[in-house]
């Protein structure tokens, strides 16, 4: 069986408030078809894929807010998205804002699925790390929601075997890609991809920092975490200026070796693609990052143990 | 008070098998006063600063073993480093090879001490990620004996205050730099800056690996933990050909950004400095990785729970 697949990063330009979700759909399935005629098995498609980055805004009517939110998937505007993968034969990654009932208690989470090659649901994740605030910043040049309008995923980081259990696909989403541990749970469960999409705004609301060390910051968080579990990532953002606020593109294809296969080269719609060899990863992980033989967990309790970091008190002064 | 540091990295060139531990001692105190002379108050020495890397020989006779080892320290070759820096009012972190008697049981670890500015050892480490094997390859064109040589360290991963308690100081060894646990759980107890001593081939003994790609991992490595936990790191090389076995250098001073602040270009005795701003860090820590607002622990279970790597079995096939 080979040990190859091809993947692209289906990087999306802006979705404004006034676009439809069956405009976002439609541009899915350009580059869905794309991606597909180049031979590609699998595509990631971004964050919160289907609407505007709503959590830029502030809403206090329910109502408003749930039009961002899909209570079913597939939902009417994208099954034609789920048709034609499984028409091509191939599998994808989605993110979107997963409105539920459960026990008679809506939830809402930001999510992303994989489905497979046949057009089936094969995972489901919640975002864990999400970033931002729950108040209102009227001074803010734009809020960053995510704290109110979703929860905390309850799902953890899990992994699914993929492409006839060929291979052992995780996925994150956004902030994630920054937290070691994300990674490390699911290259504790032997993890060869992980698909994951985002929307990163290009400034940062909380303190000054130029654009070029946000980018600087993703491809460091992605690269590291590869390498730190020899798998590869396939990372696709949102991008461009969507009603006046920016967000930086730069999505990338991760090697296990921490190396950049590919980078997309605009702030627009984007395919990149990368035939990946998924052997690549098993030196790195048989090796230098072979677990078994090096971790140590009984030193590694603080991580478990302490959400918030305790400085030691000083002794004098 | 100052929350400013100026630091150096005081990287090494070879250290052959026949040099003797004094004529390290004397390279370092060069490099000592040169950096105090700067206005340096802190020094970082490689890892096993004292003696050429010896886990790369084979050696079966105990007392040979023993050689590269130091039964107390300061000993007496390293007395003159105490006291200039004593003298210079100068603190330094030092790897060496600790030989010890604990309950009638000699043990042996790769160790390194974190000195404060009056003379005194403040903190101890011993290596926890020992790489390399404990048999024989004598296929391979080098050994790397740590496995047999040293026992896993004891210690866990600490932090001090040092600097009249201004500074809170980690520290690990080589190998726990490319480990996000190491860091993490050193940045759980609010760790500001981290100093760290290595020696590592420029060839794989393992799998073939071009030597640019091991540099880029390092740095790789250090820049992201430094940049996911908000910390200064100062990670110094012992560096060049001992006996012909070449180790790369890339000594650096990596900023809480994860930006390099500066870099060793060469691979002989080399001091590289810069004047750290600790509050650089404050705004990672109290912002994207403001551990208590985003740190999720009940999903990171498996850090702890598990030492090696389990994927899914397949279902099917």
């Amino acid at each position: 069986m080979s040990r190859r697949l091809k993947v692209a990063a289906a990087q999306m330009g802006p979705i404004h408030l006034a676009d439809s979700k069956a405009s976002a759909v439609k541009r899915m399935m350009t580059m869905l078809r794309q991606a597909a005629d180049a031979g590609c098995r699998f595509v990631v498609f971004p964050e919160l894929a289907l609407t505007t980055f709503f959590p830029r805004w502030w809403m206090a009517d329910q109502a408003e807010i749930d039009r961002f939110f899909e209570a079913q998937m597939p939902s009417p505007e994208t099954m034609p998205l789920f048709e034609l993968a499984r028409e091509k034969k191939v599998g994808f990654y989605l993110g979107y804002a997963e409105l539920t009932e459960d026990g008679g208690r809506t939830r809402r989470f930001n999510t992303s699925i994989l489905v497979g090659p046949d057009g089936r649901i094969i995972g489901k994740y919640r975002k864990v790390h999400l970033p931002g605030h729950s108040d209102h910043l009227p001074q803010a040049p734009f809020q960053h929601l995510e704290k109110r309008y979703f929860e905390v995923g309850d799902l953890g980081f899990n992994v699914w075997r993929m492409f006839d259990e060929d291979v052992v696909m995780g996925q994150c989403i956004c902030n994630d890609r920054r937290w070691p541990e994300t990674f490390r749970v699911m290259g504790l469960q032997g993890v060869e991809m992980v698909a994951l999409g985002y929307n990163t705004p290009t400034d940062n609301i909380y303190f000054h920092e130029p654009p070029y060390r946000r980018v600087f910051h993703h491809l460091l968080s992605v690269q590291a975490n590869a390498y730190q579990n020899g798998t590869w990532i396939v990372a696709t953002a949102k991008a461009g200026k969507e009603d006046g606020f920016g967000m930086y593109g730069a999505s990338v294809i991760v090697a296990p070796t921490g190396e950049i296969a590919a980078q997309a080269m605009s702030e627009a719609d984007e395919v990149i693609m990368f035939d990946c060899d998924l052997s690549l990863g098993e030196s790195i992980r048989q090796n230098v990052f072979n677990f078994a033989r090096h971790r140590r967990p009984e030193h590694y309790r603080l991580i478990t143990e302490r959400a918030g970091a305790e400085p030691p008190p000083p002794t004098r002064k």
